[in-house]
């Protein structure tokens, strides 16, 4: 048992459940002609919270066999939180057109930038510095992300 | 350099870029006020793609760490793969509503789950099992996701 490890993937895992929250079935899905063996709304997100804690295990134990240099299993844990909060982002922004929840997202998707590039630095600084344009386009975007946010007091959700 | 590592990890970022793609800026975006400094237009996907070469050159080098068995750390770039799929398929098709372009990126997710399980099995059994019950979910999603495909001819981007 690993808990930084675990709860690493399970960051990631937070992100991917983090759109099962935002983008909501509501009446379209409602609307659409399915199967009979459909299961039921309440299946899916009992059924989502169990594999996400089954697959964040399932890695945490691989990442342990990475074993020589505990580290290794680490930042590659932190680089799949940030491809998850990477593929987060647009749609909430672009798609939902929720400007502040963009900004939220962009500031922890920051953090997992700044984490993966210091934990790959660490490990191997050449990993590392190939992480540094993308932690400053990401400073750039945020600020971006935060400016808009003061800019459309309005703007967050207009259709 | 690990082909397969590097292809692996960039399958992921795939996965992100997807949503740049899918979910466009458009009128919204050009109407919101924004500072002086907004990057211009073209910038952004000529960043992304630097931005997604350098990440996943990053990744190959640590995982290529992973070492004594290479089998690892490529168990742990399909991990990836398969938690940025699963963040993109929900705003597609709940947001999008993109019926088909969903059917498209559960099958991939299913490759994807399924490589992972057989990678994860191959250097722990019992991280292996762990993914069973997750691709049996992915295979019930994807059933449900082509059965409203066909039932819903006209269902797809309806508002």
């Amino acid at each position: 048992m690993d808990f930084a490890l675990f709860f690493t993937y399970l960051a990631a895992c937070g992100a991917a459940a983090a759109t099962g929250a935002m983008f909501q079935p509501g009446d379209w899905y409602k609307s659409l002609a399915k199967p009979w063996w459909t299961p039921k709304d309440w299946v899916f997100p009992v059924a989502w919270t169990i594999l996400y804690i089954c697959m964040s295990w399932a890695a945490m134990r691989v990442a342990i066999l990475a074993g020589s240099d505990a580290r290794v299993g680490q930042a590659l844990a932190l680089w799949s939180v940030q491809i998850a909060l990477n593929t987060l982002w647009t749609p909430v922004f672009f798609g939902l057109r929720r400007i502040g929840a963009g900004l939220v997202i962009i500031a922890m998707l920051w953090l997992a930038v700044a984490g993966t590039m210091m934990a790959f630095w660490q490990v191997d600084p050449v990993a590392g510095y190939l992480f540094a344009p993308y932690l400053l386009w990401v400073t750039i975007a945020g600020a971006l992300n935060r400016s808009v946010y003061w800019r459309n007091p309005a703007g967050s959700a207009a259709s």
